[in-house]
């Protein structure tokens, strides 16, 4: 079970990730039950909304994911998200899946 | 290096899903330098867009990737996107990196 939070580009590049990395990052890496996360830079717009960044926040499970939403730590982050990103975030979970590569499904 | 399509919403989500991986998954199954394709079924939207699924689709390199978006393959998967997934989708292309969990960057 994943957070995803997609960032539509800043007007500042330089003042979104140094408040992204600087910041938000390592308040994120406080809420409990967060396994990893992986960071996305977008490099290329080929159709539809202009994101510039997509963070992947990966949990245990389900209830992991539940708790650590609901923790003190994630509303520190939130609150400081709000500071650089408002406007600029959507926030999703999710489940992911690979795919079998045969064409004959 | 990878892209990524973000779905939004579809009115009918059962004739998407049925287009999605019936037809348009096996046709990017055939576009060369696929190595995999991962889906991110979005179960809940906490902030921003109504995106309703995500596929990323990982290629070795920048020099695979730029191959694969011109090759017939994917013109022909393209053109079948267009039949179902007009105006909800959103193309881009990206490099990803997993964070150090550590607090202190």
């Amino acid at each position: 079970m994943k957070l995803i939070a997609l960032y539509k580009r800043p007007n500042d590049l330089q003042a979104f990730e140094q408040a992204y990395f600087n910041t938000h990052l390592p308040l994120m890496n406080k809420v409990p039950g967060l396994r990893k996360t992986v960071i996305t830079r977008f490099t290329r717009t080929l159709m539809g909304d202009d994101f510039f960044m997509m963070a992947e926040m990966y949990f245990t499970d389900s209830s992991a994911l539940k708790a650590g939403l609901k923790s003190p730590e994630m509303a520190a982050a939130g609150e400081n998200l709000n500071g650089f990103a408002a406007g600029l975030v959507t926030l999703l979970v999710g489940e992911e899946q690979e795919q079998p590569m045969t064409t004959n499904l």
